[in-house]
């Protein structure tokens, strides 16, 4: 199969509660994906301000700044999901009608009923790897150039091991300077800061596991614990020690 | 993930003609998934006959024998798919009531869409991935037991190799016809048998694929072209050269 979504790190459905707002100073590293069944908000990012309506299917971007907010009379009510589109790459916000009684429609409602009775993650993954599917068949999504797309693939397969910009612009016969700007063009951010990110994405999948704090270091390529729990930190505001508890159901 | 279907050979919403029926002397080895939407058929197996009804959802079984037919004044119309359920294995017909507004019929009818509008396999395909997991949670399926499903797994991954019952028998570290009769008891036939059949599957894939003869029986693990057309047309009824044109959309 040529796609598939990446793990699912939170999903829902809620009426946010008064206080909800999103702020996202460098992009959350993942893909917020919202179907607004009620309320709205209004969504801001670098191209403006945008209002976010009841009956649409929403795509926030994984690696650039946005806020959001909702009017605490009329709050948000949505089903959510936050998951890396892996090895799609959106760069913008994305606003999609669903169509009452087409494919959209049939899909959200089916993990709608999934979220409400079974809550089962291996199902929800495999109807969100359906609706990543859809998303880039509807040329929503659009994969990267070949050779990123080579190299994000690369970094997936080998984020345990030492890898550097070299070594990646090597990957695909490209001059360190012009690799680096193609990465840059194609994903928003430096391959530098894309292998962090995806590192440290790892890290939180496994702590929600409970795996240990060092051995999830360990396992998503970190090679010194001091330097992972600051960019953790940085990252998520919370010492690794203390995500599994703050994983919270919010959107 | 812990399941996935194996690869769709045929699939389709269609009113069957008139003289429409479906013999199977010794089991297909896939297994045909029907959502009836009107008309019925009779179901005829080893355990008795039974009238299939519209509004259900109908697995039948891989590798045992059974008879369908239907009446030409009230022909049977329903979404079909034709797909291996590896690693599960299905025994018996089953039969589940689509419940409007609960998650089999959301899916359903996703499925239904999708195939009349932009009828994408790989879509299709992680739908399926999506019905099977929802099938195996809900009990109507489930894996056999530890030790065969690693043998399946094996006879998966070295299908191309040559592998002996003793080869398979001393994965899971058991006697030659304990392991014969634990196999069969959890398949329904013989782990040749199985292979055979697994090996000719893959190849009619291939074959779908327009890969030639040769190198599509060379890939699944046959070494004697002779034995390999003589087995393929045994199954199929048909040489594997004619194989591509053959294949239709029916039920």
């Amino acid at each position: 199969m040529l796609f598939d979504s990446g793990p699912i790190s939170s999903h829902g459905i809620v009426r946010c509660p008064e206080d909800w707002q999103v702020t996202e100073p460098h992009g959350p590293g993942y893909s917020r994906i919202y179907h607004i069944t009620g309320g709205g908000a209004i969504y801001r990012d670098a191209a403006g301000t945008h209002q976010l309506k009841p009956g649409h299917l929403y795509l926030f971007p994984e690696n650039s700044a946005y806020q959001m907010r909702h009017n605490p009379a009329d709050p948000l009510c949505c089903l959510y999901i936050h998951a890396s589109l892996f090895p799609l790459v959106l760069h913008g916000m994305q606003e999609l009608p669903v169509e009452p009684g087409h494919f959209l429609d049939h899909l959200l409602a089916a993990m709608a009923d999934l979220i409400r009775s079974s809550d089962s993650l291996p199902l929800l993954q495999s109807l969100l790897t359906a609706l990543i599917i859809w998303l880039s068949e509807n040329i929503v999504l659009q994969q990267p150039r070949p050779e990123i797309l080579q190299v994000l693939k690369y970094i997936q397969t080998n984020s345990r091991d030492t890898l550097t910009v070299s070594t990646l612009s090597q990957l695909v016969c490209w001059q360190k300077q012009y690799f680096i700007r193609q990465f840059r063009r194609e994903t928003g951010i430096t391959p530098h800061q894309y292998l962090l990110r995806y590192r440290l994405h790892q890290a939180s999948l496994l702590l929600l596991q409970n795996i240990p704090v060092t051995e999830a270091a360990r396992q998503s390529g970190f090679t010194d614990l001091k330097s992972f729990s600051k960019a953790f930190r940085t990252k998520y505001q919370i010492a690794p020690s203390r995500y599994p508890n703050y994983y919270r159901n919010i959107p």
